[in-house]
């Protein structure tokens, strides 16, 4: 198993153990020179914080661990292709490159729809300079919104 | 001087408020039924939180007030045009509409910076609801980032 596996697995398991406490299926991890920073799982329900989705806190956590609001030379491993607010924190965090699973389109099918700007296009639009690797590990994370399905606590927003 | 005035004023006497601490020269308040909800100005430095610009910053506050991540028939005053994050993030919100001050490229030419996606466009592309009033008080919003300017313990980011 390379490290992008591995690192996209641990936001997988992230997201379920979210999943598990009621919470929608996104998690996302940060990595800098090899040592994860932050692996959180959204907690839009459980803060009551709209805002508070899977990208953002770990980028909050990984500025806290850092100490600092520049995670250059990082990488954000997400469950799903981030939506636009997470897409720009990401940005303003400067981040180099994000690794992701599902594409937003994956996850308006499970119902969490609305403001499908895609990541490519924000990053044209914004001319930003952030690689982004989509639809990796494409099916098992799609898998989780499958799992978030099952659940009887099940809430989307 | 009418409601949207007095909002605005609020705003921007808390930008300047976190100017005199240190902060970037920017603050939003969110009204609902003629209450103030959330009156909050950018946090970035203070928190070590990328994310925490001022638009955020309230709509975090507003969540926990309400103790709902639903702030539908709300307003946010913002002294600037917002990012493409925290316009997201007011489209998430459901808040109804935007007003703000100063534009985009306003703040660009003080060095604030970067992904310079304007709402108009982000609401277009997203498909967003939200109605957005531009430039209102421009001219006051444009002397915070001045009064900003005016500080020795200025930095941006």
């Amino acid at each position: 198993m390379d490290d992008n596996e591995k690192f996209m697995r641990m936001a997988i398991n992230r997201a379920k153990e979210g999943v598990d406490k009621g919470q929608t299926p996104f998690a996302a991890v940060i990595v800098k020179n090899d040592e994860v920073i932050a692996c959180e799982h959204n907690l839009v329900w459980e803060n009551t914080d709209i805002t508070a989705h899977g990208e953002i806190q770990a980028i909050r956590t990984a500025c806290k661990k850092l100490n600092s609001i520049d995670l250059s030379g990082s990488v954000i491993y997400s469950t799903c292709e981030p939506c636009p607010m997470c897409f720009t924190a990401i940005h303003w965090a400067r981040i180099d490159k994000i690794i992701c699973g599902a594409r937003i389109d994956d996850a308006a099918s499970f119902g969490f729809n609305e403001l499908s700007v895609s990541n490519e296009k924000m990053k044209t639009e914004g001319n930003s300079k952030v690689e982004i690797v989509s639809g990796f590990m494409c099916d098992e994370n799609i898998e989780l919104f499958k799992y978030w399905e099952s659940k009887n606590n099940k809430k989307t927003y």
